[in-house]
């Protein structure tokens, strides 16, 4: 199937397909964008393996994903007591956080759905597994509510002509709707502000080159793909006016873990005194954490950065450091954009102050 | 061949083979670190080649290749007149000079040709010829002791125990000698300073990934690699007490041209209060530039970022930013490391001054 011509329509980064005993649909997003495959998750192993691998990725889609797993673990041994089927529940949202320990929204879907379950420990295991599906449902739709409003605040950030650059991919691929990012540029070019991106290509895994490019080409937004080295230079230049990127955990002071790779982007951002912006549902937020030093940082496998795409690129047994990771201070974020409006400045107060409003 | 356990006198960058009827033999960096394979050079059209496909690198060793290049050119047709064999002469330094825009040294150790031409009229084209070898020869001789000075000249700038970083690679392989910045870790580490190496990969062409690690593996040298997009965060976690690169071109107010992600780099450097040092031969300044602003920057096929490493990575028909290099200025340049001694502050007055001291 030829992608670029895809409509953005027709692509669902993950889909709940049949009732309680359906199955997890969801893109392979390490082929793209070279081959669109969609695999089939039908036990909970296949959707832990698939967030590991990184077929599923992105803070929004991966909690998503996990909420979905929890109802698959579930759909044997339904007919045990509940106290057993609780007990499965737990197993299985311990099992599921296990697959990546930096984003948020893993064990924030996760602790919703065992919540969820603590609170009606009356209901049928069959009503309860019903219960836990319509709440990944619910996960799943307001997360795509939560990209259209992340789009709409973030739009009003950019001005006609704007060059911006992100890093790594807070696309629709990473949210079950526009993405976080993305939707504001999705946004601010369906208002007509005719924006110019740069999308750094972000090494070591390349969501930047293979999906954000991918995203905004099907979109027919202007695109320029650049190696992340370059982003101070096309900065330097005078090529970008903001930058936004995701982010996926947020402590309770606005210090925000993204990517590799976006805190030099942010100070670099800085020292050209150009606006640099998160783009995150409240879900990301950790108000247990009271700044970003408590944040864990994920570390990878060597291999990604010797032996990418499939050549090895390095000596032999080399020393290899693959934070996937890092944590950009409060003071270079202008600005944080969520659902529930723009936190600026970013202080604790103003992060307690913005979560707290009410959604209409 | 096993190239880990190859001794370091064991390989030579680029060697003259014959007298003046030889040929420029070199190893294909293209192909390291998994293949060693050396090319030899019979006609200028394959120096130009190596030269403009990377196969030879860095700003000194490609002024080298580009001498030998000369006296390969003008192999044939010995037997005309003067004129004719300097006009040959022009026109093969012509065509050398349009392989890579940026590095100064190319179009340095051609001017050093032609210019020696212009002095010796009277002599033959056989005797001219001769002469030419030998100034290439010595141009080879005066690097591998500039490689030396130079490592001196750093050594001296590190403490026992940093942590250092460098951008690309400006070691061995980028000279005829030790390197540039890596001849100042070599220096130090021989020196017993027991330094511990981050070598950014570099994108597109993964210099560092590549060649620096390979380089100092070889030595025995304590390296990290990491992707470009890490630095910043290493810095951050203070395992870099300073960093080291190598320069392409350096105006004389000491703006310094480099691999692109250089400028990015002393920009972090700058914000973490770690020294930043450019390491290059004298042969590497253009005292005819004022500034950095009018270094021709170097663009570079899109397909090094979609299709790094034999494999495609990006969508068809993306629109790609391919600058070779960027330039750092002078004002975040901690000090820069020559041969002829160390160039701090690094201002016009003070570029001048060590420039102008004479070698012993």
């Amino acid at each position: 199937m030829n992608l670029q011509n895809r409509m953005a329509s027709d692509v669902a980064t993950l889909q709940w397909v049949g009732g309680t005993n359906g199955y997890l649909q969801m893109i392979d997003q390490t082929l793209l964008p070279m081959e669109f495959r969609e695999i089939e998750c039908h036990d909970v192993e296949t959707v832990w393996e698939a967030i590991k691998k990184l077929r599923v990725r992105g803070a929004p889609a991966i909690g998503i994903a996990a909420a979905y797993g929890v109802v698959i673990a579930l759909q044997t041994g339904t007919g045990s007591e509940r106290p057993d089927f609780d007990q499965r529940l737990t197993e299985a949202a311990t099992y599921l956080a296990e697959s990546r320990p930096t984003a948020v929204n893993l064990f924030w879907a996760l602790d919703r759905l065992q919540n969820l379950a603590a609170s009606l420990p009356t209901l049928s295991n069959a009503e309860m597994h019903a219960r836990l599906l319509d709440e990944a449902r619910r996960i799943e739709q307001e997360d795509l509510e939560m990209c259209h409003k992340i789009g709409e605040v973030g739009a009003e950030l950019l001005s006609k002509g704007d060059g911006v650059l992100t890093h790594c991919n807070a696309g629709g691929l990473a949210t079950s709707g526009g993405g976080t990012a993305l939707a504001v540029f999705f946004e601010a070019a369906r208002q007509g502000k005719e924006i110019h991106v740069y999308a750094d290509e972000t090494r070591p895994l390349l969501q930047g080159a293979r999906l954000t490019t991918w995203e905004l080409m099907r979109r027919s937004i202007p695109v320029t793909l650049i190696t992340d080295s370059m982003a101070g230079w096309v900065m330097q230049e005078q090529k970008i006016q903001a930058v936004v990127t995701g982010a996926d955990r947020i402590a309770a002071n606005g210090d925000s873990a993204n990517k590799i790779g976006t805190y030099s982007v942010a100070l670099l951002a800085s020292l050209h005194d150009i606006p640099f912006y998160i783009a995150a549902p409240s879900s990301t937020f950790d108000l247990s954490l009271t700044s970003g030093s408590q944040i864990p940082i994920e570390e990878r496998l060597p291999e990604e950065i010797t032996h990418g795409f499939g050549t090895q690129t390095a000596p032999v047994g080399v020393d290899v450091y693959n934070p996937a990771f890092d944590v950009t201070p409060a003071k270079y974020i202008s600005g944080i954009i969520t659902e529930r409006g723009l936190i600026q400045p970013v202080t604790t107060e103003e992060v307690a102050r913005v979560l707290s409003i009410d959604q209409d």
